[in-house]
């Protein structure tokens, strides 16, 4: 039986044999006062999917296309660690540990363990991934971290110390303050910054700072930070010594040729001297590895063993194998003072003309995709939650486990090859998929409400993944044979909620009741040959076979939701039908040049150009604006790289040319109307389509754009654009969230930190969207909300912009070797990927504009989720629960905090974050402390204890507040006050307060069912 | 402390845990009766130096050239097969394995001891090197086999079973018969073979073949041979495992994507079937590894593990971890008949066009290098073993390694790159100076004759290895002022001898006394102007300085040494002065036209028209030849490659035209006569400069061709080659010996063994010579023996033709990546190389050659050791030993045998090989049974014990025969009679038999020196 796993067991014995009289190196060096400490950190750089897909990297297949085997470094580590105590290693990436984990035997991982344990394999940054910084929501920075951290506590009882972001392009305010300070982290290390900050930091000794990200949280969420000279790779092309590598080995055998100990002792004294120069205090750190290294780990370590052995003979340095821990303790224990950092370092540049600000949106499809699961991942683990989670059986951790890989800096971000960004699609389909389940059986068992708990449920619920394109096949039903379509629609969401539904209904005459069986107003809205066409191609593409089924009308109605909770809606024929929405199409030749066309049945109304076919204005009644408003599409051309070999790539946005996209041919645009909203029809060109609603209760237009195949047959790439463009005096600036969260402000062609050379006026003014993008003056704001991360700016004064889609033809050169050109294939015939997407736009008087940004946003994020059934007949609500709150029936979530996390543990116990939405000085109303009444959280059961833990939930907050370790900040006028926080939650009131920003993380143990039923009766019988 | 060898000694108990339930899988598969069983067998072929030198190879440094480093393969094998018993793996080359054992700690060696014992690690072929076939001579060959087997049985007390060649470039006759049957091989395998051949072998399923290799030895020396279907590597692109190989991983974890166990099992059958229909027998192996694999050995193993246990548990065929030795017993289990094979291999081509038949010549100097050394070291041994071997300081163990690595077949055979040539070339030259110590110390003790042994001698002997380029400080001294020149001159034969010797002299006015103080004669020959710039330049480029003397002549005298002996020569200063050589140039102008230059003091001469400046006739008076005869030089276009990308390079021999060297203007030659010997001097172009050489003393012509630089500024690559041509009838038939000992009929344009196509006239006739090339007709025998290996032909009835020189400019595809321009430099300045070397030329009359050939054959490859010292006045006689033979002085050797291994073994007993130099039926007189008294080769030793043993001296001969396997051949007709040989020696009498061709192989032991002692005492009463 083979079973090299095995081996590693017994290994541990070896640390005996030191006895040998062949190669004896003495690597037990420790930090030398007064010296040059060089502290190798041997790591391997582990991408979670890239050119190849992660189960690929981890097995090491399709090594044509990189030589990468996760396996294999993970296998070799082991032995190479227990042959000497003094060797150190670093794991990051769990998603490939977890794999490797659990094929290993209960003895090898006992020597893992004794391993952690002992500090020499130190499990950092911990997340299933080393997310982007850019593209991911804080949410699901969050989930995938805390996914990765509560495993390594479950396995090895550690808490990962040290944020190990070195490969990001960019790096944001929320990884400072949120996913370093909040979940405990010690240190914060990476290496890509923009190339003029790190020569200024350079000059400056500058690359080590403490960055206090948030404005809100200020000091009390603020991060040690270390920022590579170089990258995270040895110190000079002499140190590299992966199998294959061409670094010139340590020759230390006297009776062999080529014996080079003096030259290569040099090469490192030099080399650390040179780093010791632009660093304070004597502590360097080295990256020993990159990029999947260490696939025999032995080669490494074999050669750092002889470095650390000759380069402390020789003495002038001090070599010692070393981890980020022990680097940081080091320092610490230098008692320095740092320089203070503050917002976060976007966008980045590694050259003249090479901003990486392209792929905030590259692949826009993906992070759309992302976006709609890590929604539905809430919502499905809420309700995984209410019926009780399965301990074998479906659950929402396949899809878990695929959002947690998504957020990848190559995944997310856009910037894999095609056939990796597949295998992520198709791994969030299979998590979706499966997820789905759960929620339809949850949705069952709390419809079919039981005293008895859910057992075997029989309601059959479908949903609608595709609705985006119009297909729904549950919806999509004949009703005129009598049936009835039941509508579950659940609300994620801690507040109680009214939003507009829209599905695809074949029959012309349905009507919509309420759960009380009411009818309820309802609008239907011819659905348009140029969606038809969409939904048909794109149905196709997706399910392999066409849909025999066409629906003729978007069915809309309005849904009223209790906070974490359900309503239901019945629709069945009827023969009065809902209200038709008027189709009415306007001729430019029809229109009087003057002719201005008012659209929106509530307060808010655009003001469009009949003319130019264009919006001309935006005006609310009710708060009084009245803003002369454009919006346009341009694209710019991507740079082919024929200058000088840098084209516009799936990392890197490089603009040739701005070029405006207008109406080709007669103008025309089609408007429907109807009680519940307005849409505006708008054909751009022939590969963009855009449809505009104003609903009747929103103070918000939505704007749907369907963009592509863009063309490229002239051979160039084209970058998308949409501008919305304002007479507001802007003056530069601008603001755009940091991972969902904080605003941060933007001034065009200026950087806070260092003096700006200006190379690229566009790209470089370019920064992650991942909530909003608003510009402000003295009057009003204009905020625009997006429905996934995208990239934005505003080039000119009083206009904002969007980068919606991309489709390139040249490479980068930053390693993906593919052009960003994304296809789709119906039956082998492929075409440029086209995309639909929202977003949000409004104008509020300046100052009133947070509330909007920040509860609505909150709302694109969690949108209803649809549950469909049929029945014959319509008596569900006799039979059937028709509306559910899990909270208190009386209680709403206030409304600045948001309840991010409602999760059910493996262990029984609950994971509760709540979230206040707000920074301070943001809102008058908003910006306060606030609280949550834990028991009307959960009405239904008896809470027995409530743990506060750290962000990522595998420590109490209080040991890590504890631990936190306090950096001292050049400047004492830097000083700020401490931070508010919300205080203890005291455990009979089982109140949560929240301060402006603040995120509480909480494990929750209630009684045992048979308690609670006995706690039921007494509260029956106190009653 | 790092100490990763030590993890390898505890791995033994990770056996005991072979109950994990992770990973298991079944590797255990034996030989399944009935079914397809494919051997899998590991191995990594590790070349002793080709991109890199053998260190750079062993310690993995200068991987920009070629990523390899055996350290790792060796490091990294251990616990790979301590994982799992049922692993399997052969190791090679002995210079790295011995580099690697020499660095591990006693645990580790003991691990590997257990693991060779258990037949898990096989150590096979077990010379340093897998050395070449062609370039090498068969002593060579034995010294680098038995250095390898002896250390393999000191330290592991095993004796390796399998011949295991296969890359070498084409197959001698002499690896069968010698270093495989000889050595007691039970099998020899290789994968090169004339692509035409082997599609005829597969065809007919006669890649397994009995090869009978010598017509002498005939079945008493056969070989099992195997020829593997393809290569050495993989049976398909599918099957490689390196990290960085892209051959598809066995996905079988089902957790994980791609999964594609019936895929790959799929793969491994059919590759298994399509080589079980070619092969008979149902076990066919597969060489699991190529060229410096199992840098990782743990990638392998991995995917073989699965292969076995899913092929097996599919059923179709049944895999298992193997070795050539299990496979060769499992096919002679089969009690199979099989093919005959007899003579060799030779040529070799890959493709059409593609002969493998240039690396024959390449890097002539190289070869003339080795050739010089293999004999040098010969000597060697025998004056270290006089002298008595040192168990510290100086000794000819560090030349024998230089010489053992450089028979690498691509080492001696040209095919490396530069920067590796020079390496071997630098370990010659450290081996040689060692040495050359331990000769000058042994040849001093030997002079100043003591009772008590050799203690602190003083005499300084100098020797000038650069005689061939006219320099030889000891020699070029100023005699006039009364010193004298001692020449002690050493003959490693074992034969007496008598012969020219020629070192340069300053002075004119010289003596030569023979060491009874007689004036013997001697002859002055003025050191023309094209060997002093050369000298000049070459001596330069090798010291890095200019000389300041110069020598005027060369001093010429015939020295006759005893065998095993030396004999002593003093010269000094004299009024009389030797014999001038009368020098005459001839001009073509003052020559009428049928004048006739006849050149030759003795039975020998030469006739040259003195028109045409050329050769004409051939005339010995005491055997009645008299012959026309030219020579002449032409060389071949090496073809650049631009018609098929196959041009001629280091390895393969691809002419594009053949183009005549005829002298350049007016012709002219220099003739320069003496009593002892008249020289022709010639300078054919501004290149090639040639010296004929006809002795009184000898019947043969010596040639000495000075070829170079070879001009390649018109951007052409020329090989230039010396043209013998008579009006012989010679039938297409010529010989070329087989590593400098069997003859070998070649057949221009034809093969035994498949009916040939011709593509390449020339190219494809090409054989290498080590020790000659001859033709014959009806009356006579023209042959030609070289001094070092060359490739040879005979393209046209009557011609033979050697190939002296090659400078290419194309590299020839096969993988060395550079084209085969030999340059060399003085002070910076660069050109290409000159060679000087030499060739043997005699006529008998038809059946009288072979004594020529072979007998002064052997005085070719043992030429006379030189050493010099200088004293003043001319007492050396008084107070030296002036004359010396290690044999009984009434005793030598027959004539048809030599004395080819006297070698002082680290134990203290002596290796002694007596060699029978002749084949049967190859003369009347010397083709019979020999005996050689060993009482008379150690008379001053008194023999305790004589053990015969195989070839390589690492088993006792009587135990190989006893183990050898007996193979039945096809067809009852092909069955000899047993062949002849010598009887096992009478412990009593102590006279070895030798019958022709036999070569036999003893371990001597000798009673203490106390005990020679009293024997000596004894003896001398008993007078």
């Amino acid at each position: 039986m083979a079973n090299q796993v095995c081996l590693v067991v017994v290994l541990f014995l070896c640390l005996l044999c030191v006895e040998s009289k062949y190669m004896m190196y003495n690597t037990s060096a420790g930090i030398v006062p007064g010296k040059i400490n060089v502290h190798l950190v041997p790591h391997s750089h582990d991408d979670v999917g890239w050119l190849k897909t992660v189960d690929q990297y981890y097995v090491g297949s399709n090594n044509s296309i990189q030589v990468a085997c996760v396996q294999n470094v993970l296998d070799s580590l082991i032995p190479a660690l227990v042959a000497d105590k003094n060797r150190k290693f670093i794991y990051v990436e769990q998603a490939f540990f977890q794999r490797w984990w659990r094929d290993q035997s209960e003895e090898v991982q006992n020597v893992v363990k004794q391993l952690v344990n002992s500090g020499q394999l130190e499990l950092i940054n911990g997340g299933m991934c080393m997310h982007d910084e850019a593209a991911p929501h804080y949410i699901d920075m969050i989930d995938q971290t805390t996914l990765g951290h509560r495993y390594i506590k479950e396995q090895f009882n550690v808490t990962p110390r040290i944020g190990w972001q070195i490969d990001p392009f960019g790096h944001s305010a929320v990884q400072a303050y949120l996913l370093s300070a909040e979940v405990g982290f010690d240190f914060l290390f990476f290496a890509r910054i923009d190339y003029q900050d790190r020569a200024k930091r350079i000059n400056e000794k500058t690359l080590e700072v403490v960055w206090r990200a948030s404005k809100s949280l200020g000091s009390s969420a603020q991060i040690m930070t270390g920022i590579s000279p170089k990258n995270y790779e040895p110190p000079s092309d002499n140190f590299y010594f992966e199998v294959g590598d061409t670094s010139p080995i340590v020759q230390d055998d006297m009776n062999l040729f080529d014996y080079n100990v003096p030259e290569r002792v040099n090469d490192f004294v030099s080399a650390a001297i040179a780093q010791a120069n632009i660093t304070r205090t004597n502590h360097i750190m080295w990256t020993m590895g990159t990029d999947f290294k260490y696939q025999y780990a032995h080669t490494w370590f074999r050669q750092m063993d002889k470095f650390i052995h000759y380069v402390n003979q020789d003495g002038r340095v001090n070599a010692l194998y070393s981890t980020p821990s022990m680097y940081i303790d080091a320092k610490y224990a230098a008692n320095e003072s740092w320089p203070l950092k503050t917002d976060d370092f976007f966008p980045y540049a590694d050259r003249e003309n090479a901003y990486w600000t392209g792929y905030f949106t590259s692949r826009p499809a993906l992070k759309g995709y992302v976006r709609t699961m890590s929604a539905y991942y809430l919502a499905a683990r809420q309700l995984e939650f209410f019926k009780g989670r399965n301990e074998v059986g479906l659950s929402t951790d396949s899809l878990a486990d695929a959002l947690a890989l998504v957020q990848h800096h190559d995944a997310v971000s856009g910037t894999e090859k095609q056939h990796v960004a597949d295998d992520y699609a198709k791994r969030l389909s299979i998590g979706y998929t499966e997820a789905e389940k759960v929620v339809a059986a949850s949705l069952a068992c709390l419809t079919e409400f039981s005293k008895n708990g859910c057992v075997n449920p029989i309601t059959n619920f479908q949903q609608c993944p595709l609705l985006n394109i119009s297909y729904c096949p549950p919806s999509e039903v004949d009703l005129s044979s009598g049936k009835s379509l039941v509508v579950v629609v659940y609300n994620p969401l801690g507040w109680k909620r009214e939003d507009i539904i829209r599905i695809p209904v074949i029959n012309e005459n349905v009507t919509v009741k309420d759960s009380k069986g009411k009818v309820i107003e309802s609008q239907l809205l011819p659905l348009l040959k140029d969606s038809m066409s969409l939904r048909n191609s794109y149905s196709t593409a997706y399910l392999g076979k066409s849909t025999n089924v066409t629906p003729s009308y978007w069915l809309a109605f309005s849904a009223s939701v209790p906070p974490l909770g359900f309503n239901t809606y019945i629709i069945s024929s009827a023969k009065q039908a809902a209200s038709h929405s008027g189709m009415r199409t306007v001729y430019k030749s029809q229109i009087s040049q003057n002719d201005t066309i008012e659209v929106g049945p509530g307060n808010l109304k655009l003001l469009y150009s009949g003319k130019r076919a264009k919006l001309m204005r935006y005006i609310n009644s009710k708060t009084s604006v009245n803003k002369l408003l454009e919006q346009s599409y341009i694209y710019y051309r991507g740079d082919d790289g024929s200058k000088d070999l840098q084209p516009s790539g799936a990392y890197i946005f490089r603009p040739n040319g701005t070029y405006p996209i207008e109406p080709e041919g007669q103008l025309s645009f089609t408007i429907l109307r109807g009680p519940l909203l307005d849409e505006v029809h708008q054909r751009i060109n022939p590969w963009i389509y855009q449809v505009t609603r104003v609903y009747k209760g929103k103070d918000h237009a939505e704007i749907e754009f369907t963009v592509g195949p863009i063309p490229i047959d002239d051979g160039i790439g084209k970058e998308v654009v949409t501008q919305i463009t304002s007479n507001m005096i802007s003056n530069k600036t601008f603001y755009t969230d940091s991972s969902g969260r904080d605003f941060i402000e933007r001034i065009r062609d200026y950087r806070k930190d260092w003096n700006l050379e200006v190379n690229q006026p566009i790209a470089g003014n370019y920064y992650p969207v991942n909530l909003g993008i608003y510009m402000k003056d003295n009057s009003s704001e204009l905020s625009i909300l997006v429905d996934r991360s995208v990239g934005g700016s505003s080039i000119a004064d009083g206009q904002l912009e969007l980068m919606l889609h991309r489709r390139l033809v040249a490479d980068d050169n930053r390693g993906v070797s593919e052009a960003l050109n994304e296809t789709v294939c119906v039956f082998d015939k492929c075409e440029g990927l086209t995309i639909i997407g929202k977003y949000y736009l409004r104008i509020d008087p300046v100052g009133e504009a947070a509330k909007w940004r920040r509860s609505f946003g909150q709302e694109i994020y969690s949108p209803f989720l649809l549950a469909f059934t049929e029945q014959d007949g319509d008596h569900w609500a006799n039979s059937h629960l028709a509306t559910y709150s899990a909270m208190d029936t009386t209680y709403v979530l206030p409304d600045n905090v948001a309840l991010i996390t409602l999760q059910e543990l493996d262990s029984g116990k609950v994971l509760l974050r709540l979230a206040h939405l707000y920074e301070i000085e943001e809102d008058t109303d908003l910006s306060v402390m606030s609280s949550v009444e834990l028991k009307k959280v959960f009405p239904k059961k008896k809470i027995s204890k409530v743990t506060e833990m750290n962000l990522s939930a595998n420590q109490e907050r209080a040991v890590m507040e504890k631990k936190r370790l306090v950096w001292r900040v050049e400047g004492s006028s830097k000083e700020q006050p401490t931070a508010v926080r919300g205080s203890p939650v005291d455990p009979a009131k089982l109140v949560v307060e929240l301060a402006p920003m603040e995120i509480r993380t909480f494990v929750i143990e209630f009684y045992s069912e048979r308690y609670e039923m006995l706690y039921e009766l007494i509260s029956i019988r106190e009653c």
